[in-house]
């Protein structure tokens, strides 16, 4: 049986207390995803030698702003000062970014660690962490997620975090472009990034 | 039969002398491409109230500079103080951009229509002249041209030239992703601009 301990973690609230919630927010179809995620999170990060308790945590909330309204996310980037670029994008960016301001306020969790893999657990970035490519990969892997390309990103997942990472970034670019949709900046910079490493 | 009319395009050398130089700088295959390029080009702006002679004129020079080292290119960017950016880049890039440089001071051409079509041919820009959108279109579709996608590409050019221009930076972006290449920052910039459009 899995221990939590988030002992080393600054939060307000226990596991126990943030399942309630989490619970109450939101779907349970997206609840019950959280706890998938979750669970591979830190079995990735055990894995690969990363913080177990911090990637699971952040896998466990990387969706946890994401059934809140437009408006919602709209005051909290205008209130908080966020860069005023983002109110250019929608949800998709939004439940993660402006999500994790949502975080730190409804329960008290100041990790950075953890609030920047929820943060990027959408786009990625240049500069991931270990806990940034579990929650990266583990969003997109966990066991009831099936589209084409599926087993190709579990096999990568098993031969290494970066690959993942890499693979899942070309998913995303080759998904908006097949649907005619733009590309957001910050997608395009990490695929570049993560493609030229070379893994694929 | 086609008649060709520079003289409202400031050029050292007529039509003949232009096609010499190329005969003698270019391979065969390339130098054929250009002719067929000329040709679509041509009937493009025809079809799409552009200035024929100027689309014809790009589109028989786009590749001019393609069979060039890549010192030559390194040269040329640093002897005329272009964006060191392009440093970074390669034949791809340089053969449109710093490939108009080497048209200006081989040729005598100074016509910035048909110089700025010849360095938006490959990746494309957010704001395209008529005479710039033949240019990329024509070579993408000129009679020899053959790979998945191709039939599609000459339907939209029937239809809608901004629409063949979308479709083509789409197909772009496929196929580096596709490749696992890295995506030009001038490509994302473009291939962004014209999806948003929502000609496809």
């Amino acid at each position: 049986m899995t221990d939590f301990n988030y002992d080393r973690i600054k939060s307000d609230l226990n596991r126990d207390e943030i399942l309630n919630r989490m619970h109450d927010t939101l779907s349970d179809f997206r609840y019950t995803h959280c706890l998938r995620v979750e669970k591979v999170c830190r079995g990735l990060a055990a894995e690969y030698d990363g913080d177990v308790e911090r990637a699971g945590l952040a896998g466990l909330l990387h969706d946890y702003a994401k059934e809140r309204s437009d408006q919602e996310f709209i005051d909290v980037i205008k209130n908080k000062n966020l860069d005023p670029e983002l109110l250019k994008y929608n949800n998709a960016i939004w439940h993660g970014i402006v999500g994790a301001e949502i975080i730190k306020d409804e329960l008290g969790i100041y990790d950075e660690d953890v609030l920047n893999a929820v943060r990027r657990h959408t786009v990625g970035a240049t500069k991931m962490t270990q806990v940034d490519k579990c929650v990266f990969v583990g969003d997109f892997i966990e066991p009831q997620r099936d589209f084409p390309g599926i087993k190709e990103a579990r096999k990568y997942a098993e031969k290494s975090l970066d690959a993942a990472v890499a693979f899942e970034l070309k998913h995303s670019v080759q998904h908006l472009v097949t649907k005619n949709r733009a590309i957001y900046p910050a997608t395009f910079v990490s695929y570049n990034y993560w493609i030229k490493k070379g893994e694929l």
